[in-house]
């Protein structure tokens, strides 16, 4: 192998975290963490890598038949890197179904890999928020979902009108497929898919996907008046419906909690057609330049189940860190980043570097963060480096200073510097960074 | 696939990380960030997946050919789950060599991937705290490095005497086989592994291993005179030898800042062969149950080079999460894990729900952790899981507390409680967390 022939670039489609981008992504990590642990989640975390039949078994056609990275290992045993975390939330959740105390809210912020092609906001290795409550079977499940999902943009300090979660029910859409349009099972999917581009395109191109799906003039006559009808006039039509009712309960419930202007009935809103139950969920920028969907989940009662043993109810949701980043970013809100080193304690000369650091130990075990001089160079420099990387103070020593059991500060942004004992230079640093 | 071939074990030799084992987790990862943090280094991370090359070009043998998990990606690209992290630590630098600030402090606590048969201490998936000091030519380096590791462990509260820092030179080491012992290019690799074994076995062994790699016996009798010597007694031999100056400059230093007691020059640490350069140390446990090293480094001033570019000078150790929780264990020192959730909001009954839900949101505003009861059930079950989760505040709302805009709180280690104006709750909590 020539030397030539490496390159310093990282796999397509994912991202080296310099110190500078890893900062903000610790930041956001951090919030995160922040919002969800103020809703009492537990963080959980499983293998980057699971048996491949863990997908097979659930996740839809197009992630494993062509996203899915797998290969076989030295043992001749099929594994795959985790495209998506439910899995092995649900396998672990299985594992120990008679144990965990119910209702079970873990959270975990995994890395996930999917070979795409990559574009702004789909990278193949990215990470992503997984929020999931276990256990309950009624909408005060959702309830709680849907606050924690509001409450992590809002912590971030995104204002009530930058973004609006959009509600909608599979079991109202069920209804809808089966008993109001009468669509047949080969209908459904394709029906479904068009919903999903509706706010996207015209409404001919609309009509003319659901002409493709076989639908007659009265189902498409019928579709549209539903689709624009506003959640309280569904009643007549569906007010046996259970999808109906947990809906009114659920806008019930926010409204009386104050979140009823960040939250909107959509019924456009269908996600994963194999995969949800009940409510689903999204939540949309609403900033001119980025109207989109930001992140969404939803109630799934059937998952745990499959690994043989008791159905548990769920509801959960992720959030990928690239498009939360771009939001965060659109909105001027991305998280600021603070010097991560207090001081730095220079060096004067060679001979002076076991004071130096000696003292530096001394500001550590006070809890100081301090970076030091470790060989000799001009002052000017120690001072331009040191404040290159936004360190604020800086601590010297030369030799009559070693003499008299001294020390100097110099402040780097106002240049402005005071020479005291070094006895006194603890309590001075930690009162100045408090 | 049947429901019933779905396993819910992890893949061998990875972990699940339930909460339980996520709080000890992240308590002894915030723990060595902020060791790390405290000497100013910066964390930054890489993708999981780096091309196959990037490990064939500099790992080992064993690792590359028996050890590494690599397959090709469906773009027919040969790609390779890391199994350290230092290559990609060297592809990042080179990338960026000439805007990045001298010296480079980084850390990084990445998970690796390595095939190996599972036992005590070795698994196929495991954390590793890398830290690396790069840009320095000089053993202040190493000093500052030595420093950091002994700091990690210290700040988990072990003690000056439950562990040891035993330090070589790979030129020292150089000179011996080349120069004091004349040993051929075939025979060093042969002699330096019967060096590593040297301690764990009798002298007869050893001496057996040195005749099977083909030295005589004034080799021999050389050899175990040199592996006894103390440093000052190597000064007539080998008072030139840049190896030999290095380490009489590094004693010095450590002796003067107080970490002599902790230090120690073994000249049978050898590390691996083909990558270190200089200085090579590896901390050893000196607790009985658990005498081993627990991890190691040293100089390499070879890496970033191979990328094409400039050489730049290096020092580094990395220390795996496994390991470091043994010797956590061991000495009684694991962190303690604290309880997450400061309150529990109760619910006394269902038409109660919303207002409990108003009062769990201005706790959570406060800054508190809080979990709410979503569906209605007996109160002493509540207290009981509130208690089991070791909650130890629980925060009721009856009908006639809500009538009077009151709420009562219980203490439930003691069962004390009291009832006190809604308005009044946020002060008070805090006040009793504080």
């Amino acid at each position: 192998m020539s030397k030539q022939s490496l390159s310093t670039q990282p796999y397509k489609g994912t991202r080296d975290f310099f110190p500078e981008q890893m900062q903000v992504r610790d930041a956001i990590f951090s919030q995160l963490r922040a919002s969800v642990e103020s809703y009492g989640y537990q963080a959980y975390d499983g293998p980057m890598l699971e048996p491949f039949e863990l997908y097979a078994a659930k996740s839809g056609d197009e992630i494993v038949s062509e996203q899915l990275y797998s290969f076989e290992d030295r043992g001749k045993r099929k594994v795959a890197m985790r495209p998506e975390m439910t899995p092995t939330l649900a396998r672990m959740v299985a594992s120990r179904s008679n144990q965990l105390a119910r209702p079970i809210r873990w959270y975990s912020i995994p890395n996930l890999w999917r070979y795409e092609r990559p574009q702004r906001g789909r990278l193949r290795e990215h990470w992503q928020l997984n929020v999931d409550l276990l256990g309950l079977a009624s909408v005060e499940a959702e309830v709680e979902i849907v606050q924690v999902a509001i409450d992590l943009l809002r912590g971030f300090g995104a204002g009530i009108s930058d973004f609006e979660v959009q509600i909608n029910h599979r079991q109202l859409m069920d209804a809808v497929f089966e008993q109001k349009l009468a669509l047949s099972s080969e209908q459904v999917p394709l029906v479904a898919r068009a919903i999903d581009k509706r706010a996207k395109i015209e409404p001919a191109a609309f009509e003319k996907l659901l002409v493709e799906a076989g639908c007659k003039a009265q189902q498409i006559e019928d579709l549209n008046a539903f689709l624009v009808s506003p959640l309280m006039e569904l009643e007549a039509d569906f007010g046996d419906n259970p999808g109906f009712k947990d809906l009114c309960r659920f806008f019930d419930h926010v409204n009386a909690i104050g979140l009823g202007p960040v939250c909107r009935f959509n019924s456009s809103i269908l996600r994963g057609l194999d995969y949800y139950t009940g409510i689903v969920f999204e939540i949309y920028d609403k900033h001119p330049d980025n109207r989109r969907a930001l992140f969404g989940g939803g109630r799934y009662d059937n998952l745990v189940g499959m690994f043989g043993g008791e159905q548990i109810p769920g509801v959960g949701f992720g959030m990928g860190d690239v498009t939360l980043a771009d939001f965060l970013d659109t909105h001027g809100i991305l998280p600021q980043v603070s010097p991560s080193i207090d001081v730095m304690v220079g060096l004067f000369d060679a001979s002076l570097f076991d004071l130096s650091q000696q003292i530096a130990r001394q500001l550590r075990q006070a809890g100081l963060r301090v970076s030091s001089v470790l060989v000799p160079m001009k002052l000017g420099k120690q001072f331009q480096n040191a404040d290159k990387q936004g360190i604020p103070i800086m601590v010297m020593l030369g030799p009559d200073e070693a003499q008299q059991g001294q020390v100097t500060v110099k402040h780097l942004k106002s240049g402005e510097q005071e020479t005291l004992a070094q006895t006194s230079l603890v309590p001075y640093l930690q009162n100045l960074l408090a």
